[in-house]
């Protein structure tokens, strides 16, 4: 099998920008499928296209942008690409949320690199600690896997979500042991791994994945407890790419129909069957009871991380603007209270995900973590704030949203002099102009990137519930009814 | 030009049932486009069918449970469509809205035969208070029309929204006469009109239109001040049949991947170029003084005809209870919370539209209108609810809406057999079964379906801001002051 | 003891109106305490008279209002009372709560008189069923009771809410056997009971007290199944009534202080000591089965009449349209808004009340009961709403509501020329009917009756989590589920 | 008149803890009124003691825990309160917010020093921008003012809101020019000032008031663009003492009953009667142009120390917990959601207000000012949470809260056994216990409190909308508009 030394062979030349980017992801041999088919190409395929350019754009924001999409090498040389770098104060995660932000005004969509930027972060700590106990040197692997990965400027996915089957049992009770990845086999180079990862946002467009447990496991589940990083293209993946609402929309409609027709979201079931991993690309490997502090620390980074969607907000709020201002009513005082209230909302959610950036706090290893309460109560409000958003620009917007005729009828000879003629709004403002707005929120609210501002803003980095929980779990409660017991007058006697 | 008489001749033998209602589409001579292309024969156009689908349960419900689907002849004879009654009490309107709860069950989508409905009602009374006071002869023409399409047992659709271009001008000021639908010429047989109506629920499956104004008129818009009932198939129309999310799945997914495929929705644009109408079929012409109080009867029954989308929420709320069952996570206490919370809300809807029909009230032809605050508060709570169901839908439901491989995936020989491996929830559930209700989820809150339950719940029957100005005008704001101003003791001293 | 007979003889006279209802509560000699003082004679206390005036309303409106406040009494003679009529039809919940809300809006507070009329209600049908089952004559003893409080036109109050103790235990189980009431001994002349019933409303401003369980009860608490109509000068009874927020006002700032002077609402813990019930006037004594339905009966009649809430919603309305007038902002855009919002959730509460109330279907003693789930639906939107209402009337309002002087201050020689110069808002309005309309607000709002107007919406008939409950029970999820697999083209194989 | 030496001639031994604050107030000629009768001495009065009580708490704390209650003086010496320094780095502004917070939580009430803390920062950059701009020596006056206030260690109290009259006109519009604070006369010592302010906190508890004015002012308005610094006790002053709800309970009922005996907030109405201001106090005069800026800055300042409410929110969050402990429901899911919910929104408001201090930016002068986006979003989120979590804790507690008998019914040898029998909740909890946490909550949601934690909480550094006017100005649509064209593929053609 591989070493790490032959597996990182193929990538001495760093990539250098976007362009350099999507060339480095042609020629690889990965069994990809979509829609029933096998993708020989995904970055010629029109529908994963899109997903490509998104992620493209951390590249691009590196080359226009340095002070924000990098950071400057402790060891000299080269900028490190932002999404590589390890927060090693406020100040970093206080710079990584407004790139996240930016990328997100840029794209309107998932830009799908977060995941594997939180990964590196939580491994950094967590093989610190299992290493301090355990006298392990998954440390020193891991840090030497990462300047590896600096130095090649590649893009690194993380993979979390395990199927689970039975959500009320534990891996090793579960029916089928492959429905938590699992180590199956060992050797003196590496061990193997089996199972499959679900709803893995770019992964296809990655070089290389971060698998990672997915939730708190016991000693009985140690052959499940183990992290690593794979190429995306060893042997022995597979990966499903899911539908997105409207996917299609690019190829039957044409770009205007899609209403973004450059950039989307992209998620994947990847399934493992015996894949190989060399031992110094293996961070964990049994020590069971890291398992809940690596969720939970890359929770509380991923959490943040969905001030990117603040970035969305940003574009829908400028979209339901437009829309106003075409159809001749952006005076309204209504309309305004609207843009307002989508404002407030917006801002609201950032606010959390900075307080959470600023009121970082070291770990042992010297990374910085968000601070957790924070970062929960912001990821929770990402499951609220953007669907009324939404709904508040399908209201400015107007029913036309999901009644407008397509492209296509535009170029018809018959009807498209018909649409021109009565799709017309304000005088001065151009029909297209007109129809590529409403395009825009539709993609946004009801269409393929809602995808990404709605759903997987409820599910990604956890599900409501997740939140709450951990929320429970930061609230205490104990010094809280000791305040309210003072000022209630109650003379405290003894215990709580 | 054609006669009302020769008009009808095409509808003799009554529409049976659902069967002959879809035979009764076949064969006539439109102008349908639908995504740049003629539509020869809508009934055969997979993406148009599910919406004639939808309107034929109109049908089939009468057959199968007569007792919600039709109402008792006062002739004696058949049984009437309920679609086709003008309500005479409130028994009729609550008949009415159960019926319309019940479609919306059967269905999960729009079933597109309301608009139709409420315009006969609105017709009914409009004409007899116009001839009341003109000596015209109104009332009795369209009298005769009903009659006429009840013993025919016909579809009738209401046209109501016209362009606007600039909002901020009457139609006599538009710098395009045509932004508004109106009079063109005039001869001895009859009027011409032209013009366009938007978002026109159902049309194509229609066979026979009732236009009407759509806002308060003035003297200037005398052209303008005119209803008329016209064949679907009339010479001059042009259908545009819209875009809806995921309207092509049906075609390139197959009917897993629709969600629904059986129901869905349609919108079209509807171009009037110089529509013959016969004076038989003429219901206003030039009363420009009676526009505002049609549209405000009109506003009033449709929107508490939105009780139809507590049916879709009936939907819903089941779609998520299965899909927590499948995950085994029915037991949960947030799950039952949220089950209970969708369900408090969808009945809260239902509330409001079944106490406007209880307190309707007769007008001067006779005909039982909804309670117009009642009304107005009804379709106001269909504004907000039907977004926050549907986020808890996907709360329970989880990411899986948004990321779940294609139907054609699961065909596939290579990765269909993982699909099943890994797709497999609680033991004893179907993995088909478990994707089938997911993407229902989807369908209804983010494909092809939420244009229905969402966005069309925001703008039909008037957008939200619409029903706050009626909320605003039928306030009593002065009565309600002085309350407050006998309970804070200021002694009144003459005016207000 | 007492046989009903000589208890009866003090009522020979009916009460013939409000001033006639004042005289009847004089010299009555009660266990009356407030503020740790024994209330020799409740309708001359400042504190306690407010409360009785609000029940007087009740007889002022079958005055003044006939048709509203009273029903013609089968048996030809005079008209009954509403309060103390049993529904047969849906009209007469129509009715009941018409007349609550037009007390509401009269009195801006609790009326008191609900619990009483809707113990009548539930009594009438649990009695018909137990004698159904049982052989007994508990429901001619209640008719017989009815009759008499009909002729004698007394005011009947309902007795619920035990204290519960540890609320994880059964009455049989509690430490103390009388934290629920209970019979402790009984005779051939009757029976005693003892306990207490907590939060009761209008307790002292009644005649006769109707007592209930509050809860399912299972066989071993037989000796806490018991229902019985006592006087509310029954030997064994004492009273100590609720302190409410700013109850003292009236007396220490005097009537603009007190922001509504006239009217407020009513609760005590009646504690009751060995007290006799002859035969005659129990209905029910050990049919533990029984207490269920009582209570489910009770609440879903009970749940509705918090219809009243959106006559104080009226009053709140008005009051803040009256403070925005005195501002000089009443045409500004967003405080219309916060008009329409205020007025649109209170008239949702009342259309969810008047559904429950016309949807309404007979048990088998022929009484008629509000739709269970709809009623639910409405008292949990009481327990929202409301709060939302008061926040925004406060909004309108401004800071004043919580910083202005006292009535007392504008008296004061030295500032009262200082506050009349201050506080003068547009130029005509009266400084002290802005003061009058702020105070009104704040007792509202955050004064006396906001105990009524907020509080008591979240817990009276039941907290929130008790409507939740009952919304779960009625939600008929199989019949959804089987909806949704229908439409997402799930074959139907046996059951579930 | 005396000059700005002998005015600080009182002030030369330092207040060195709370005692010493508490005695210098004591033996000061004010003119100060509470119902309707003068106050000789406040700190005596039992209903305004409590504000002073919470004032004091600034100095406790700054002498228990000196690294959160004071800032190392530059000029070595002492430390200086931080009520009293400008802030100078964003670390400042944070360590402000989590003193603010931390005194909400020991006071669950308004301590009042806030707005003096925010009136020094704004004077400070405000002068600073006058100086600059129009050569005068605002600065210097302003720095050396503020040495000796915190030499002195004195409370400096901030009054701003104006009468305002109606509220349509301009100060010099206003029929009585006194409706706004401004110059009467001038003499070569200083000025002398006239009108009102509104609303003032804590300022019979202050040693100096510095006030400012209240909007955006025009050339007309010169009179009143005035800034100055008075002692509290100077001629002229006149203080009327608002009324709060249950103000009085503590005289009438008693610390049980008055739920927080020990502390409380307060407003004054302040008349000013040609109050002399020597010209070393005064700060601005005349420059009405720079009437807006001082008034965003305050704002922006002042909106983000409503971070306050989250100390108060932590009580209440405990006391409902502690309710919920006595009533044995603690482990209920629905009280525990409850409790997550309160801590979710209590956390976003924290989130958002720290966000602003992090988020500072320094103004030429060299203070820090708040993110000015934020600490309007921070500010409207205050004026909606609150309410929430006061709704939810009373949700928790139950209705007893609101009828509960009075301290002094329990010290009555009569009912004082049956309420301690009758009351007793979970075993082991203490009635008195249970009482007083119930009265807490009382206090916070309904009674004294309730007035700085919810209707302040709307009103305090403006009502809602004055935030979302200032939302509206920071919203930057043109940048989203730009964002939202790019995204839908609009070639951008010359401007806008």
């Amino acid at each position: 099998m591989d070493t790490a030394e032959t597996l990182w062979a193929d990538f001495k030349r760093p990539i250098a920008n976007a362009d350099d980017y999507l060339a480095s992801l042609r020629g690889r041999r990965m069994n990809v499928f979509f829609m029933g088919e096998r993708v020989p190409e995904p970055a010629d395929h029109p529908v994963i296209r899109p997903s490509i350019n998104a992620m493209a754009e951390t590249f691009r924001l590196a080359s226009e942008r340095p002070e924000l999409g990098t950071v400057p090498s402790e060891i000299a040389r080269e900028a490190i690409n932002r999404f590589l770098h390890v927060p090693i104060n406020p100040g970093d995660l206080v710079a990584k949320h407004e790139m996240q932000r930016e990328l997100g005004r840029r794209t309107g969509t998932c830009f799908q690199r977060c995941v594997g930027l939180d990964a590196i972060g939580t491994c950094h700590s967590v093989t610190f600690d299992i290493d301090a106990k355990h006298g392990t040197k998954y440390h020193e692997r891991f840090l030497k896997f990462l300047q590896r990965a600096q130095a090649a400027n590649v893009v690194i996915g993380g993979a979390m979500t395990d199927p689970k089957g039975d959500r009320s049992k534990a891996p090793h009770q579960q029916s089928d042991p492959d429905l938590f990845l699992r180590v199956v086999k060992r050797d003196d180079k590496g061990i193997y791994v089996s199972g499959a990862k679900m709803h893995q946002t770019g992964a296809v467009n990655s070089h290389w994945l971060i698998f990672m447990p997915t939730m708190r496991l016991t000693e009985a589940d140690r052959a499940w407890s183990v992290v690593g990083a794979i190429r995306v293209d060893a042997p022995g993946l597979t990966y499903v790419v899911g539908r997105q609402t409207n996917d299609t929309r690019i190829v039957d409609g044409g770009a205007m129909d899609a209403g973004n027709a450059q950039f989307a979201g992209q998620e994947s079931l990847i399934v493992f069957e015996d894949v190989f991993v060399p031992h110094e690309h293996v961070f964990m490997d049994g020590e069971w009871e890291y398992a809940s502090s690596l969720v939970e620390r890359f929770t509380t980074y991923h959490r943040s991380s969905y001030v990117c969607k603040t970035g969305l907000g940003d574009v829908l709020i400028g979209a339901a603007a437009s829309a106003a201002e075409h159809n001749g009513v952006e005076a309204a005082s209504h309309i305004k209270d609207k843009l307002v209230e989508m404002t407030h909302l917006n801002e609201t959610i950032y606010s959390s995900c900075m307080a959470a950036a600023h009121q970082s706090k070291p770990v042992a290893s010297g990374a910085y973590l968000n601070d957790e309460m924070l970062s929960n109560v912001a990821k929770h409000n990402v499951t609220r704030f953007p669907f009324e958003i939404a709904r508040l620009a399908q209201d400015i917007a107007g029913g036309l949203v999901v009644t407008m005729p397509s492209e296509k009828d535009l170029q018809n000879n018959e009807v498209g002099p018909l649409i021109r003629k009565f799709l017309q709004g304000r005088d001065g403002v151009q029909v297209t102009d007109r129809m590529r707005i409403l395009r825009l929120i539709e993609n946004m609210t009801i269409g393929r990137n809602a995808v990404g501002y709605l759903t997987e803003s409820l599910h990604g980095a956890g599900s409501p519930q997740a939140q709450r929980i951990q929320i429970a779990r930061g609230m205490r409660l104990d010094e809280k009814k000791a305040r309210a017991r003072r000022l209630a007058g109650i003379v405290q006697t003894g215990s709580k």
